[in-house]
């Protein structure tokens, strides 16, 4: 594997204190790689970043039709929720709707709701975190959605599950390679290894998509429409996803994922963007893929969720301005 | 400045998904570096790891002792405890027997307790964060102390106060280095940026007092015996520097620093050890000094924390081992 890149420094004062290093790529469905920075063959897990990837079979297997999901749904299907009530309610709903009782039917695992006044509201109650509030739930209930539909018996996260198999066949497919390895994700679903080009390709297909063509075109179209018209849904208030999206008012999907992956979906150039930051730092990432969303022409420089995510500033205890945020050299004055 | 080294490894099934590289250095009192990773040059800033050198004019001028103050009191003018009541309980105790009022008196700003418990019954009691919660508010409570036996006007954490003057002057000493630059730290003190080696060259400076000489090795020695011998004042219940400490049983004093820096002072072998994580991931530089530390014979590699710190295991939402933490080639068989 070819070495990683500094992409972004933080600033304290005078002091350059940490500096992030990682790779990245830029595919355009027409023509293939466009940009890349680091090494774009290093073998990553795409983690969360792929939940667009892992619907697809929801959609494209006719599931997501049976079951009447609407746009709203597959957005909480490929989203990282932080278990607002908007979240953790539509979970509830779908998974009743299928007839299913959230807590013995998930198996993401519960988690601590990210949410503030859904937190607070949990610990005045003195209740515990459930499953539902997993930032994967929405996920999970798309796999018990096509698990009704395919068949199989409850443990829809092993790696011989149709559900699994489904998912594993569609990211082959979309990443253009043979997975090099499988691992677990936080959340006990299986996570497939690809190169950084590969999700990159995988996100090209998915801007490329015009719903038009055959069923997994119209799956892919779908889900880039669904959550580039729910921010909200895919991540939450505060968040980078939701922010990001936001300010690009529709015309672009951008996805999070553990330890330092993004991507972004930019149908009108139809090019597929992934970002890994080397070592799994999350405001790396976050800056990183702001900056090349700039550098791309669709998200303004001048709007404050770029300035915010791209610069910082950071704030101490005392909202005192301490530091700054800066794309290193190699990406700060990157134009495509 | 020169490369940082791969240090630990994320793994994730069969997948290294992210690496850490850093710098480190071990001084020792008697004879100079005697171990580096990376560029030992590196300037860094050292956050909360340079705690007890901001102690130094505390105990060294005297003050302490005007105000008798205790060890256990020194332990937390040194901590980044976690606001558990034991902490908050004892910097209100403390500022109160020095006639000041805690929120009036304290420039560190408010943070939430991580404390679970403290937290949990804040949130349960409709109550906001205060700065007594914050993490250094017993090195501020011991910054107060100083300004009342120094002089100097209310605002202890300005460069030109008494206080940070004081400070200063002890960081160049113990450094042995001008300080390249100052940093305001996320508690609003100033914090002065070193070499990796002139922060080992400190703490090999604390490993080497006896407490037979002058005020300042008194100084450094007392410091150096409250917070190794005060392992929860430090930091807290299930926190890598009250657990590393407890498992070396008194041996030996470490300090974690935000940015991911992290110090050791080992007395027995008059060695000072400086560990930066150049992205800032703290559980890098935490698994980092840990094996530093296994190598230098004063950490057990059989006791369960050496292992948890030096490879984890990284376990999901369900408890499932999903992977683990690995020192690199060139940490993981070092011996001194």
């Amino acid at each position: 594997m070819g070495q990683a890149q500094p992409l972004v420094e933080i600033w304290r004062g005078p002091i350059c204190e940490s500096l992030h290093r990682g790779h990245a790529a830029i595919w355009d469905a027409r023509g293939g790689i466009v940009a890349a920075w680091g090494d774009p063959e290093a073998v990553i897990l795409p983690r969360s970043a792929c939940k667009m990837i892992q619907a697809l079979p929801l959609v494209e297997s006719g599931a997501a039709r049976e079951f009447g999901l609407g746009d709203a749904q597959l957005a909480l299907a490929c989203a990282s929720h932080q278990a607002a009530a908007v979240h953790t309610d539509m979970v509830s709903q779908w998974l009743g709707a299928l007839g299913l009782e959230a807590e013995t039917a998930l198996r993401c695992g519960p988690q601590e709701p990210r949410d503030r006044a859904a937190r607070d509201a949990m610990i005045r109650a003195h209740k515990s975190p459930c499953q539902i509030h997993n930032n994967c739930s929405g996920k999970h209930s798309g796999f018990l959605t096509l698990a009704n539909h395919l068949g199989g018996g409850p443990e829809y996260i092993d790696l011989d599950h149709p559900v699994q198999r489904s998912v594993l066949a569609a990211f082959e497919g979309v990443t253009g390679e043979i997975s090099q390895g499988t691992a677990i994700d936080g959340c006990s679903a299986p996570n497939h290894a690809t190169s950084v080009t590969g999700l990159a390709r995988a996100m090209a297909s998915f801007a490329a998509a015009r719903g038009s063509g055959n069923a997994r075109d119209k799956a892919m179209a779908r889900l880039t429409r669904a959550m580039a018209g729910h921010p909200h849904l895919v991540a939450g208030e505060g968040r980078a996803c939701t922010n990001l999206m936001r300010a690009m008012e529709g015309r672009v999907a951008v996805k999070t994922g553990a330890e330092a992956v993004f991507v972004a979906i930019v149908p009108e150039t139809r090019m597929g963007v992934a970002v890994k930051i080397e070592d799994g730092g999350t405001r790396a990432a976050e800056a990183a893929i702001a900056r090349i969303l700039v550098g791309m022409g669709v998200l303004d420089p001048a709007h404050p969720v770029a300035r915010h995510y791209c610069h910082g500033p950071i704030r101490n205890r005392r909202k005192i301005e301490t530091g700054y945020l800066k794309p290193a050299e190699g990406l700060a004055d990157w134009r495509l």
